[in-house]
């Protein structure tokens, strides 16, 4: 292979020589719409410190993204060699030219994938490599990669900037000072870079150190937590807090989405228990679904958006767990009931024009079967991006199939990239903008929409949603 | 845009050309097939009385159209705003020109929709309108309709003759006293709107009225029903007189498709707490699970074809249900066990020659896990048309895609439109025989099946299927 | 029809130009690969008696095929008239003229089915037949079938040669003596038929005669078997006599995924009832779910293989079993809970690297939302073939579609044919690379994966998979 590895430019787009002029054309329109990021995962002091850099190859691409180093650890390469950082205390590889090494070595295992796809664009659209990765020219490009790295085109800052992003929500726990935003706000990148509360590590009951959050929680909301009226009032002194900062949204995660309201002194009995450390797994689960119900209250008085990412059965392997901590790969979905899950908040504020709840799943068959008709029907439910596994071409074409002609695309709520991998936000929302336009195109060319709505929803689909969903400016 | 609005005549053909040629050919051998329309919910009255009409151009597609309001409800429309009755006497907009300006200021919330689709096709291919409907155009748009709904040709009546429909199945309580349907035998259109003995108001204990309903029945029945076997005779009383007034099917709804046979003491117990008004929801669940049963028994003895819709959570909005009644777009579908539920059903009656069982579902990933597989295997099983939400292009593709390989063609029970909107019928079945048509010259074209059988195939799809499913003469 | 009965030689091969010339390229290269079988149920006496041969037309394609007959039966076609045997002493159909002649009259039954295409691919390019099977030319095509048969180059020993298979695995039960296997061994054929170890008549204790085969069991085996602990010897006992014979692997199948571990005095106490005739089916789910944890740990101690087939309510209909036994097409699919039915065994030896499990499910739903990401994260853990109704055309695209984005390639273990019915497999393999090629090629032509890349998936998906999952010379 003599010919300089690239990407085709017609990529994800049909073969079908009609199809594919639409989609070029609906493409060239929503291309260079600015970027918005209203859910992710990048750490605010990527941007708030000015001298933050990407780090080396290693930790750019492999070290922190589960995406990648859960592929090579299911084909045995152990984590510890890719220098994923334990929390037992286990040595692992220190050498980032030896785990970029493994990595390049198994470069194939991507083949076909989302991650492959957006390591592809990266590496070649964004960095310039102009060989695909193999054992043989690792370290050639590693160089490469290092040069660029250091050159000041590629701090964070500068990314931001030429990827063109409009704003970047972040997700901060509940107990988090928001130090990092107040810098970024005190530059006056407050309009930019906003927080999400995210207060799962104190409302999950189950959490490890969910007692010593809780004292973080009475300490930064000034209000101790005794019971589990102070408990509410400090959740909602830190909603404040947060949307005085910037924030426009909640987000929550739940292993599924069950729903139900407790009686006072249910509630106040799970939440005294927990704090005398005796709560169970059972407390935990129904206090989950009674609090969404709260979070849903006070987010139609606050104003502030609600997000659930429900359906993915965390820690499944509990080797892995206590070697590695949390968020490693090894969280798999199960089978979810939304329409009876959920029924219980949306009866409570399902009709409310001052709530707006997003929702997340990882169960496909409920696209179609619970997600589409509930978002279909009420007013206050908007359906989220197709999440995680389903971040991918064929996963956002079942999606768009199966969502579209029951919710209707007004309904949903447009793409975020869901990431840490800060520099591969573009070739994320890249994706989405060239499937949702190839998909479009497909609807052009069989009569079921005309170019003028088409282009007009291609817009929605790359900006407009995501703008109204989360009420950016 | 100064074209007129029209809709492409290749419409929901892949644009491959060899492909798209192949499907041409197929559909120009079954467009003109008569319509046959073995399930739906028209209005036998509409038919019987000559001077009915379609009424406002709002009456005719918003207002009793829960697949239309509930759309724009979703994008916090009011239904009272829409002119949907209330049954709590809250007052509604009267006006219904109004209704249909905000129906037209919010047409784009349709696109790419089947109701889009149908909606587009009627008011472009039926109605003559020119315009694609837009705030600006309403009035106009509405004059139009107005002066087409006044002329003779736009009479249900003529509309019948003109979309060439050779049969048209009401479905009917099981109380009905079928008077429109013995007028319109008394006038000779006996063989061509039939009814369908639809005893869910009766048999469904948890039904609001249910005491009520189980009197008229033992008015119209003159059984006087006072305990369950009383019942059981008044409903083959019933089936009796709706099989003289034409009937072939039975039509039952059922939130699960579970089947189980109860003792005879506890039938009896249950049903005795019913009629004293203390019957609570599981015993409910159980009846309904029994009597489904019994149906069968009297299917196979009176030889009227068995239809079971299971999988729908009606009424999720109970806010909306309280204002509005049932019925209006508030129904959410959930997982259904088909394997294990009708098991004790076909076990009793899946073998038996007399008997004829056909079943649609809303959990799209049981066709090819359950009820494909069933249908593939027990002879009195039929699988039916792909229902409600996924009556629709990408629906349909889906329900081919999954259960043809499976089932086979001929253990399915062809397309019903299910409507209530008489206007939408020809659009409804075009729909399904372009989708079928297209869906076939893609299995020609990889070479699966040669035209010739997928000439026989599309007649299938279009007119024979159904006709055999119901024992149309 | 004058134009003799032809496949086209693109089938299954997507129309437009460019990706059907990529995918006729890729195809080329694997077309022409030796077979691998390493999962099926050929009868090893076909191979190991010189003798043997394929039997009459109506005994090579519809008397032992429950693919087949079952969709004549769900047409209404009596079981007993094709011949199929019964165990109730009911007599059937003895003149094979017959049966092949009510086969052909309702070819059509299987337009556009998998079985239509391997039947058809057998028909036309195994035994040159010429015309489309009818009621009217049934009996000539039965002679010139007849002619074929009885010719040398149809022995099951010719067609195992010129169907270029280089390893067929049959799959024996654990009580098995393996004497075919002896007997082509002493010939030279070791290589080529392996056993493989499935213990399910003595593991289910639901199982039909399970006392008896226990009987069986201490007989082969040596050891007597008295109680939980010597089953235990006596399964390893086998296992190693099976090792020896060359197997490589086991298989398991169970109604759901289930693990769990009991303690030692529960699972004595379950086996001490099941000897003495007592155990119940709740006994039998549990030990079902805690012996799969046993043999997974004699798997990573002597290294077989595991498969695990699961998801099948197996015997649906009782009066077809009562009649005609075990395996006659009335199993029918369930929802599968693979999360976390397989969590405890992967939680004790997903991360062991002695140790392979294989897994295929049959509810599709299941694809994405759980088998590809535990497949994409467990070291231990591949993804068996699409199974069953889903070994076809499109429920191939469907597990491509659902299971390569996440799972990546490599951690699935390629294809088998599953099947009893010997002269299909070369069918089935094609059915698959065909459509593996075709898949492949609409990735090259949309830019997710360049030419190179897809020639060597293609040769994964074709040989390489299979070869390294199951461990193959």
């Amino acid at each position: 292979m003599n010919m300089p590895w690239t990407l085709d430019p017609d990529r994800l787009f049909d073969p079908n020589p009609g199809r594919r002029s639409v989609a070029r054309r609906l493409y060239s329109e929503v291309e260079g719409l600015p970027i918005l990021g209203p859910h992710g995962h990048v750490p605010p002091a990527l941007l708030a410190d000015p001298d933050a850099t990407l780090g080396t190859p290693a930790e750019l691409f492999i070290i922190p993204d589960h995406y990648v180093f859960r592929m090579l650890y299911s084909q045995g390469v152990p984590m510890e060699e890719l220098g994923v950082p334990t929390v037992d205390g286990t040595p692992g590889e220190e050498d980032h030219r030896r785990v970029w090494q493994r990595f390049c070595e198994n470069f194939h295992l991507f083949r076909a994938t989302p991650t492959g796809l957006w390591l592809s664009d990266e590496l070649i659209n964004l960095f310039g490599t102009t060989e695909k990765p193999t054992g043989e020219n690792a370290q050639r490009i590693y160089d490469h990669l290092q040069e660029r790295l250091a050159s000041p085109e590629y701090t964070p800052r500068s990314l931001f900037a030429a990827f063109d992003v409009e704003v970047l929500c972040t997700t901060d726990a509940a107990t988090d000072t928001l130090e990092h935003h107040a810098a970024l706000r005190a530059e006056g990148w407050g309009g930019k870079v906003l927080p999400t509360f995210r207060p799962d590590a104190v409302t999950d009951l189950s959490t490890a150190g969910w007692r010593h959050n809780i004292d973080l929680l009475s300490r930064t909301s000034g209000i101790d937590v005794v019971d589990y009226r102070s408990f509410l009032e400090a959740l909602q002194e830190r909603r404040s807090f947060f949307e005085e900062m910037g924030a426009l949204a909640t987000d929550h995660s739940a292993t599924t989405p069950h729903t139900e309201r407790l009686s006072g002194s249910e509630v106040e009995g799970i939440f005294s228990r927990a704090l005398s450390g005796r709560a169970d797994i059972e407390d935990a689960a129904r206090f989950t679904a009674h609090l969404l119900l709260e979070m849903a209250t006070m987010s139609a008085e606050d104003g502030l958006v609600m997000q659930l990412h429900a359906g993915s059965l965390r820690n499944h392997n509990t080797a892995v767990r206590r070697r590695f901590g949390l968020d490693v790969g090894a969280d798999i979905p199960i089978a979810a009931d939304w329409t009876r899950g959920l029924r219980t908040l949306l009866e409570e504020r399902g009709n409310d024009p001052r709530f707006r709840l997003i929702v997340f799943g990882l169960d496909e068959s409920a696209y179609s079967r619970e997600l589409a008709p509930l978002a279909g029907h009420y007013p206050a439910l908007l359906l989220g991006a197709p999440w995680w596994f389903f971040d991918s071409p064929l996963g956002m074409r079942r999606y768009l199939d199966a969502v579209m002609e029951t919710a209707g695309l007004y309904n949903t709520a447009g793409f975020n990239d869901d990431t840490r991998a800060f520099a591969s936000i573009p070739s994320r929302h890249d994706v989405w903008r060239r499937t949702t336009c190839d998909w479009l195109a497909g609807m052009v060319v069989t009569g079921v929409v005309d170019e003028e709505d088409a282009g007009d929803m291609a817009r929605e689909f790359a900006y407009g949603l995501a703008k109204r969903a989360y009420g950016l400016q």
